[in-house]
Formats: structure tokens, C-alpha cells, sequence
């Protein structure tokens, strides 16, 4: 239970050191447990898994860690990433990270792992307003990453198109703004969540958020990287308990 | 992690009678643990809870049973109904099981009561083909009820009003089928589900059905109403674990 009040590099302390890497299409960003300021490495559309590997280690030379998160701009499945990335080069798919950095390395969905460092209980619904559309909801300790993107919005596009930067670009601020607050409102009630976090770089060009909506914070992208190795890893498919035995039975106790 | 592999009658026994009431629009129908053959009793717009209870109790009369499981059509927050049946009486909201009936009562979505007994592992949707559209994910051993019905699916209308008894309606047998395939794969796709079971009143009228969508079957709702007693019950708002931390221990012994 430690992990869901305490400071989360505190917590992951006491275990072990954490190398977080927030795999972008323009940046890598990586943090480890007990330092405060992340640093960034460009990305791009030349960037396999390899050069990534060869950088971090590089620009965390000077940092000492024994397990690794990786969030991946992508889908994944079985702690493995099972698409090639569209902003970044290929190579990704199959590739062994484990092996390549050496030491344990548990691969997550991007918006999934901000999700993750963005809960605050109940039932939540994180959207990352980005290039895409990133979705992930936490209910009852588990997380569940989703692919909300493709679903179809209106006649001639879908959720992705109107609220990813295809949308911003297209429909301008104004509108797109006027867009997000239909499409957020409409998965929050479809998914029955009881708040939803948005995320990503696009957040911020909104105004005010209507009830029940917060913004999010990239930086929580790291500490869901912490919280993965705080907390039990229990399913191949990228979910994992976010409270631990102890939380769920204090939880059951309130009801009858 | 007996209940999952043992038959759902034999297991609930070795713990106590379960009476599972699946409140409908036109039939309230009863089981108990043990009994194989449900109970049907009319029900229909003048039905109040309190009606619902005293024909139940009438014909439950010889029956012996400790715990109730109630399958209600609408949403269920906190083992509450949150808003009248539309096919109903009033008086649902706010009404005290408990006391009616003398005993404990377990109040959930009836969608999600079927999808309980619908499940077989991994990530599974549940859509409840009815009237209205009924929706359920079940995934890592938490049961997660949604309300995907009136998302929007094309300009004129909500996936309800394609794919419930309004579309079958108004498009006819051919061209409905065509809208349940399309959007059970859509939001198959959107939920990441390993596989679909369709159940509700309409399922049987669909013909093929494409890879990893399964016929349900209106008894899971029974199979459901006994598999909520033999599991933790562990959250307020209508979730539960569907699979015992044996279960779970075992699942993430398999990664590493």
C-alpha cells in the first residue's frame, strides 16, 4: 500500500532504481529514481530501437538503475510492442530490450504509463491529445489501455481526426476546443468513468475544463514508470494492479 | 479458484444458496442454487420494485435460498439502481432490497450480471443485443460496466439506434446484421477485447459470426447471479473480481 500515498522515487527507492524512458516522436525523455530534472534526447523518423538503446545509455551513463519502463508510442501487447511506430524508424517489433540495456525492462503503451502516473482512484479515463488520440482507463486497480482512436465520430472521421492534431490543424483552436469537450464528455459517460485526465501536448491549448475533467502532466509519465515496478505486474497484456492487496480489501470492507 | 472450474450450482452450494432474479421488461425469471429450470413471471410498465418482490417471493415461496443476486435492466451504481427502468414501474430507485426481501441483496446491471456468467478469461466485451445495447468488458479479473450504447455511431444516430430494436426495426434483418458486425468489430477493436459474446433477446437472429465474436446465452445471466456470491465482491460501484488471487498469482507466474 506504500506506493499509492508515499513520494513515488521514495518508495521506489527502498526497492530498487528505476530508469524511466519516454520513448517520443520528437524527444526521448528518461528520468531515474531519485533525480528531479528529466533529460532530453531528439528523436525522429530515423530512430530504430538500437540507436534509442545506444543514446540512453549514453545520456544516463552517469545514472545507476536496475530495471527500466519503457513507454512506447505505440500498441503493445505482452510487454511488447506490436506495431512499428509512425514517427520513429522500424525495428521496434521483436527487438529485445531486456537483452540490448542488460537488465529487466517492462514495455508499456505511452499513454498507458502517464495514465498509470496520473491516477488518482476510482475509475479513470486518460486521453492523450496528441499527434493522436492515446486512451487508457484505471478502474478498480487495473489498468486497461484501449485504442478509443479509430472509433468512428462523425460521417467522415473518427475521434483521432477530430481531436488529434489533424483536427486542431483543420477545425482551428476554437473549434477543435468545442470538439474535445463533446468527445471527452461522450467516453467519459460511455465508459462510466468518474474523471478523466488529458494528457499530452495539446492539453494545454484548452480553456476552461468542465467538471469532472483534469489536466494532466507529462511529468506523470514518469512516475507511472516508477509505480509499474512499485506495484505486482500481473498480466501479459500491459495490465497491472495499481493497488495492491492491502487497498483492495480496505476497499471491500466498505461495502457489505 | 475453485468456482472457476467447478460448476457454478456445485460451488455455490458449498457456500449457501443463491436465489439469481433477472428483472426484465416483459419477465422477471428466477433460479436458485440447485433447481435447473427458471421461473417466468410476467412483468411489464406497472411494475414497481415492490410488485417485483412480492411475486418473487410467491413464487420462490418453496424454495430455500440465503443470499439474493439481482440482474437489473439500467444503471447500477454502488449495488444501486441510479435511474428508473424504462420498461418498468417506478420506484426502483432508492428501494431497499434488503429489507424487502430479509436477507442480502446484490444489485447489478442485468447486461453485466450476463456478462459475468459469459466469461471464459482473458479480455472479453459483452454486448447485450435487446431493446437498448447493453455493454460489459471484463478484463484481468475485474468486470467493468459501460454504457457504449449512446456513443455516437453515424450522424443520425447512437450505435443503440443501429444495432437495439429500433434499428432491427427500421433497417431490416439484412442490413442490422451488417450493423452489429460492424460495430461489435469496431468496438472490439477500440476495447482491445480478446473476444466478443453477444447475448440479449436479438443474438439469435444474426447468422455467421466472425472470428472471436460468440453466441451467448440468456442462462449466463443465472450463471452470473450465482458467481457473484462465490467471489469477492470488492467494489462500490458494481465491479468485481471474477477470478481469485490464485488465479491471479498463477496468470502472473507466466510473465516474467
Amino acid at each position: 500500500m506504500a506506493g499509492r500515498v508515499k513520494n513515488d522515487s521514495e518508495a521506489s527507492r527502498r526497492l530498487r532504481n528505476v530508469l524511466v524512458i519516454d520513448v517520443g516522436g520528437t524527444h526521448v525523455k528518461i528520468l531515474v529514481t531519485g533525480k528531479r530534472t528529466a533529460r532530453k534526447i531528439p528523436s525522429g523518423p530515423t530512430m530504430t530501437a538500437q540507436n534509442m538503446v545506444e543514446a540512453v545509455k549514453q545520456f544516463a551513463a552517469d545514472w545507476s538503475y536496475e530495471v527500466i519502463s519503457l513507454g512506447f508510442p505505440g500498441a503493445v501487447r505482452g510487454g511488447r510492442p506490436t506495431a512499428e511506430p509512425k514517427n520513429l524508424a522500424t525495428g521496434w517489433v521483436g527487438f529485445d530490450f531486456r537483452q540490448a540495456f542488460g537488465c529487466p525492462v517492462k514495455v508499456l503503451n505511452d499513454a498507458a504509463m502517464q495514465a498509470l502516473g496520473s491516477y488518482e482512484g476510482d475509475r479513470m479515463l486518460f486521453l492523450g491529445l496528441g499527434t493522436g488520440l492515446g486512451s487508457a482507463l484505471i478502474t478498480d486497480g487495473v489498468l486497461v489501455p484501449m485504442e478509443l482512436a479509430h472509433l468512428r465520430y462523425r460521417k467522415d472521421g473518427t475521434y483521432e481526426d477530430y481531436v488529434g492534431l489533424r483536427g486542431l490543424k483543420r477545425y482551428g483552436k476554437k473549434k477543435w476546443r468545442r470538439y474535445v469537450e463533446d468527445v471527452v464528455m461522450a467516453l467519459k459517460n460511455a465508459l462510466q468513468a468518474d474523471y478523466v485526465v488529458l494528457g499530452g501536448g495539446n492539453a494545454k491549448k484548452l480553456k476552461q475544463l468542465p467538471k469532472g475533467i483534469r489536466l494532466g502532466d507529462n511529468d506523470h509519465a514518469f512516475t507511472g514508470g516508477f509505480r509499474l515496478w512499485e506495484e505486482v505486474w500481473k498480466d501479459e497484456r500491459a495490465c497491472c494492479v495499481v493497488q495492491s492487496g492491502g487497498a483492495r480489501e480496505e476497499r471491500g470492507r466498505r461495502t457489505p
